[in-house]
C-alpha cells in the first residue's frame, strides 16, 4: 500500500510518524485512546466500558499494513463502518449462528459473515497483540503504547514480553506526530468548524428577549446531533453569565441589553470543531464595546503573529500585551489558543511557556477571551491553518461583535 | 455528615465502600473514572482530554467528607453543578476577574465567584489530592486508586509518597463496591429504564414500510439528548440486518413481513439504560414465532431462576439449556445479562464462568438475544433490582413478539 493510498483512509502521516518512531528505536507504535485508534483507522471505534480492550498497531514500516485488535462482537462494527485499512485479530467468545448463502443479505453481513468465518480468535487482547506483531515480523522488538488507554494489568503483561520489560509510554509522541495534520484531517477539520460555525448562526438568530440560555443550548446540540456530530461543551451564558468560561447549565432567560457569550465545541467523524462568538441584544454599552474592541484587537494581533519559525509563546505574548495596551490593562490570560484535531485540546497551546516553533500543517483554534464577573465575557475563537507563510482560515464568520 | 444525608447527593454505599477498604487495609479510594467519580459526587464531571486529571477521594471513615480534585477552570462547572457533598482541591492557572459585589449574579456566579476566592491552588493534580489526603489525616497512609483513568506518570509520582512505594488498584474494588446498589442509584436506573422503554414505545411507533433504520436511529438519539440524556449504542435492525448484534451504522428502509430488532442504550445522569424488543411489520412467520417462543422461554427461565444465593452462572445454565429444549437446539451465547449501573457492564454477568452469587440491591439487564445471519435476530432485554425473595422489573413494556 502506498502512503497516498493510506492516507485516504485515515488522517495518519505515515513518513512522519516513520520519523518519529525511528528517533526512539521503535518498530511499531499501539494505540489505545480512540482519538489514536481514530488517526490510524480513520474511523471511531470506542470500547463500551473501561475493560474492554481496542489497540491498534502502526508499523514503522510504511508499507505494512496497521492491525487492530477488538473483542470478537466488534467484527459487526468494523463491517458496517468499512474499515478495510487494518489487519483484524479478535478476542473473546461471541456466538452469531446461520449461512448467508442464497439469503437475503447486504454487503455489511457479507462482510461480517466472511470476517466471522476467516478471522482466528485469540486467547485475549495481549495474545491478539501479540499475534499482530508476530504477522508484522516485530515479535519481541521495541515498541510504543499509548498508556493513556490500555488496562494496566494488560500493558505489564504484554511489556513482560518486550527486551527490557517495558514498553515506551507513547501517548505524547502520538501528539507530537499529529502536530502536522495531513490533508485528510485537515478537510475534517475544516467540516467540523463550519459546521460549528453553521449551527452558530442559528444560534445568534435565535437570540431575542425572553429567550431561554437552555433553549439555545439544546438546539446547539440537536442541530449538531442532527447533522452526524457528536455535541460538547456548548457554552451559551448571557448577561451576567457570559462572564462565566465554562458552561455546563442554563438559569437565565436573555434579556434587552444582554450580552451572550458563544463557546462551542462538537465532534465529527471524531475531528473536533471549536468556535465562538459575542452577541448584544439592543445597543451595546460603551464599556461592551470598549471591552470587546481590546479583545478582538489581540486576536488580530496573535493571527498576525501566526507563522512558520515563530514561537507559540510569542504568539501569546504578543496578543497579551495588545490586549492590555488596547484598553484591558490588567488583562491575564493562561493562553491563546490551542491545537485542535482529534482532541479538543492537540499538542502545542499558545501559552506563555510553550516555546516549540509552528510549523505548516498546524491546526490552531485562536481565541482571547475575557471574563469579567460581575459584568461579562466576551469570546471571538476561530480556526486556521498555518501555511507557508502565515495562516489560512477553516471558518468565515464574521468577527465583530454581533447585535441583535 | 451522616450517611443517610450522604446518599441522598450521590450513590456512594459508604458502609459498604468502608467494609472493603478494611479487608484491603485501606483508608481511602481514589476515583479517576467518571463513572466512579459520579459515584462519589452524584455529578458527572468528565475531563474533556486524557492529560486533564479529576480525582475524587472516599475516606474509609464515613464521617469524613470525600474531597475532588480538578483543574481550577472546572470551579464554575462545581457552581453551576451544585456539586456540594466534598471538599475542592485545585490545580492550574486560571484567570476570571471583576467582583460581584453590588452587581447583577445569580446564585452559580456568587457560588463560583466565593470558589475562586476561597480555593486554594496546589502546583498540579498529584500535590492536590496529597493535600486532600493530609487534610484528612490520611497523609501516607495505604490508599486504592482507580487505576483506569489516572495518567501513568500521575500515579507514579504520587505512588512514591506511600509506604512501599505503591497505591493499590483499585478499579475492581470499585466494581464491587457498586455491586449493590442504593436506593439512590435504584431510582437513577429506574428512571434511566424508564426513559429508555418510553422512547422504544415510539420507534415501535414509527415502523411501517418505507422508513429507515436511520430515521428511527436519529429519532431515538434526539428524543435522548432532548430528555437530558445521552443515547449510546442504538441497535435497529431490519429484516436480514436484525441478525447483526451490534448496530452503528443504518442501511435499510423496512419492508413488509420485516422483523425488527431494537437494543437501545442511554445514559441519563450518568445511570445507564439498555433495553430491546423485537418486532414485526406484518403476520409473523411460522420461524419467527418458534424462534421468539424460544428466546422468550429463556429469558423467562432467567428470571425465575434470579433470587439471593442463586450463583449468577445458574441463572446462565438454566436460561441456555430452556431455550434450546424450547426450539433452538444448537443455541449458543455468552451471557444471558449483565450487572447495570455506572457503567453499562456493572462487575457480575450471567455467564457460564461467573460463580458469584446474586443478593438483594443488584440490578441487571436480562436478555436472552439470538442472532441468525440470513435469517434474523429477536431481542427481549428488561431490568429487574434483585429483592430479598427474587426481583422486581424497573421496566414495564409488554414482553411479546410486538406486531404493526
Amino acid at each position: 500500500m502506498d502512503n497516498q493510498q493510506q492516507s485516504s483512509v485515515s488522517g495518519v502521516n505515515r513518513p512522519r510518524a516513520a520519523e518519529h518512531m525511528a528517533l526512539h528505536g521503535l518498530s511499531a507504535l499501539v494505540a489505545t485512546t480512540p482519538e489514536n485508534i481514530n488517526y490510524i483507522l480513520g474511523s471511531q471505534l470506542r470500547a463500551s466500558n473501561w475493560t474492554m480492550q481496542i489497540y491498534a498497531v502502526l508499523p514503522q514500516d510504511s508499507n505494512a499494513r496497521p492491525a487492530v485488535i477488538i473483542p470478537t462482537n466488534r467484527l459487526g462494527v468494523i463491517a458496517q463502518m468499512g474499515i478495510s485499512g487494518a489487519d483484524l485479530y479478535v478476542y473473546s467468545d461471541f456466538f452469531v449462528e446461520g449461512s448467508i448463502a442464497g439469503k437475503a443479505s447486504t454487503p455489511d453481513i457479507d462482510l461480517f459473515y466472511s470476517l466471522m468465518q476467516n478471522t482466528t480468535s485469540h486467547a485475549g487482547p495481549v495474545e491478539a497483540l501479540n499475534a499482530a506483531l508476530k504477522d508484522l515480523g516485530l515479535e519481541g522488538q521495541a515498541v510504543g503504547v499509548d498508556e493513556m488507554r490500555i488496562a494496566p494489568d494488560m500493558l505489564a503483561k504484554f511489556s513482560e514480553g518486550l527486551p527490557g520489560g517495558t514498553a515506551m509510554p507513547a501517548y505524547k509522541l502520538f501528539r507530537q506526530i499529529r502536530q502536522i495534520k495531513t490533508p485528510f484531517e485537515i478537510e475534517r477539520l475544516r467540516r467540523a468548524a463550519q459546521l460549528n460555525e453553521a449551527i452558530e448562526q442559528q444560534l445568534i438568530d435565535m437570540i431575542a428577549a425572553g429567550v431561554h440560555e437552555k433553549d439555545i443550548a439544546e438546539h446547539y446540540r440537536l442541530a449538531v446531533m442532527k447533522a452526524g456530530g457528536t455535541p460538547a461543551m456548548t457554552a451559551v451564558g448571557a448577561g451576567p453569565r457570559s462572564a462565566l468560561p465554562l458552561i455546563e447549565n442554563y438559569f437565565r432567560e436573555i434579556e434587552h441589553g444582554d450580552q451572550v457569550r458563544f463557546d462551542l465545541c462538537l465532534q465529527l467523524d471524531g475531528y473536533w470543531g471549536d468556535t465562538g462568538r459575542t452577541v448584544v441584544l439592543g445597543e451595546p454599552t460603551p464599556w461592551m464595546e470598549q471591552h470587546f474592541a481590546a479583545v478582538r484587537s489581540g486576536w488580530e494581533q496573535a493571527l498576525e503573529t501566526v507563522r512558520p519559525g515563530v514561537k507559540a509563546s510569542e504568539v501569546f505574548n504578543a496578543a497579551v500585551a495588545r490586549v492590555q495596551k488596547e484598553g484591558i490593562p490588567h488583562y491575564r490570560r493562561q493562553h491563546v489558543g490551542h491545537a485542535i484535531g482529534l482532541e479538543l485540546y492537540d499538542d502545542i497551546t499558545l501559552s506563555p511557556g510553550d516555546h516549540r516553533v509552528l510549523e505548516p500543517g498546524m491546526v490552531l483554534c485562536v481565541e482571547v477571551p475575557y471574563y469579567e464577573l460581575g459584568a461579562g465575557g466576551f469570546q471571538i475563537e476561530d480556526t486556521v491553518v498555518v501555511t507557508a507563510d502565515g495562516y489560512e482560515f477553516l471558518t468565515s464568520m464574521e468577527r465583530k461583535l454581533f447585535r441583535k
